[in-house]
């Protein structure tokens, strides 16, 4: 994890527009707001779309969330490769979210030739008190 | 999970609708198609913004697809309570799955008081090759 | 997984005390009982050493179980490679299991040439109340 | 998590050996080295029946040390109430662990008055290399 990232911010914004728009296909809601060594934080803007019953942040989409961060945090250090898939995520739900942004800080545990595993948290800006904490696990195809 | 379930394929079915209707709102995919005792079936018929790149249902829709086909699962049991939320959720990805019609296969391994767990096996048709499986952990608020 | 084991109950047997002497150092408690096609079962009596406050078999003995259960199953059904190791395992605790035979029923949800996952499911003879379910990925060294 | 611990290290060591003798039976190989605010660590000295075929240490022994470091996290937190049980453990093993000294960092997530959520970090003195990571979920008693 001491090598620069393959991909800055802007890398990663081409990236998921070209490969990806389904995930911001009604409107600019997840963004990518910092890449470092191993690590990365994607924002969430909740829209009506994303709550459950009770009106806070679903479950579908705080995974989302998750899942999409831990996957560019790999991308962002090993470069462009769709390919990456997620094998298997598990996820906490802690507390229920309100509809306020929400941020995924992301962290690799491993990366290895084969599989990556990357731990992510989620929080509405104070840490200690997580919304949903996540790991996930991603196969990388041979290059 | 000896006793007749509280809610059936109607019920339920209005019951989304009214509580969750951001689940299907850009059209009716996700369908709940047969219930039993601690049993239940939920269908996805897959759109283009349910793909990820390369042309397979994304990890987002088949997490949806486990987390509602579950959380049904339970109601129709105890009846119409939509603040039973996820705790825990974890999900293996086994394949990659083209964009046909996809069952979920849900099925209730403990209902307690305060907590319940689900397993559900995800796949096209064929139940000895799965595109995924999932188990849930909810928590049912005092009644 | 149309194919015939690998190895059957006596293979697997000493397989376990050439490689594993550490499972059963103090007696002999873990037995596999059935080797299926992509499926086994294994057995646990428990001892005192099993137990955890409360009296009854304590998590890391239930983890124990599943996660040999599982590690055989794969074996039984490619051969005797002791470097197959897990890279993942969740598992819930649905009831306090009290200190009599437990079952490990497992059955192999996906065999790839780099990946397996496995699902377990333990009981004390009733299938339909269960004591712990658990899902495991195991890395398959190339061959 | 920002109220004095209920149990200090000496309070935690007695509990352990009235409440667990199970764990050390056959010496003192868990410790309890540090408790914090909703935080704890336990050391394993690893001896021979710790080990997996390839000689290193066994997933079942660091499942054991990731759940055993969280629930004695929580008891420092809230006293020594035996029948807090787990509901849930998620175990990713990240690198095969010589057989040397481990840590296993433990931090609650959420510490509610059903359920609390804690994160384990396992490593053999490096944190940014960890040899596994957990999450588990444990049921607390009414009181």
């Amino acid at each position: 994890m001491g090598d620069q990232p393959a991909m800055n911010l802007e890398a990663i914004a081409d990236f998921l527009e070209t490969h990806f728009p389904q995930l911001d296909a009604e409107g600019k809601h997840f963004t990518v707001t910092t890449i470092g060594h191993g690590t990365a934080t994607m924002r969430l803007d909740p829209q009506t779309r994303h709550l459950r019953p009770g009106g806070t942040v679903s479950g579908p989409t705080l995974f989302t969330l998750a899942d999409v961060g831990c996957w560019v945090t790999i991308l962002a250090q090993i470069g462009p490769l769709p390919m990456v898939v997620t094998t298997n995520l598990n996820i906490n739900f802690l507390r229920l979210p309100k509809p306020e942004p929400l941020f995924c800080d992301c962290r690799i545990l491993k990366l290895g030739k084969r599989l990556a595993v990357v731990d992510a948290l989620i929080h509405a800006g104070e840490t200690h008190s997580p919304v949903a904490q996540a790991t996930a696990t991603y196969s990388i195809p041979p290059r």
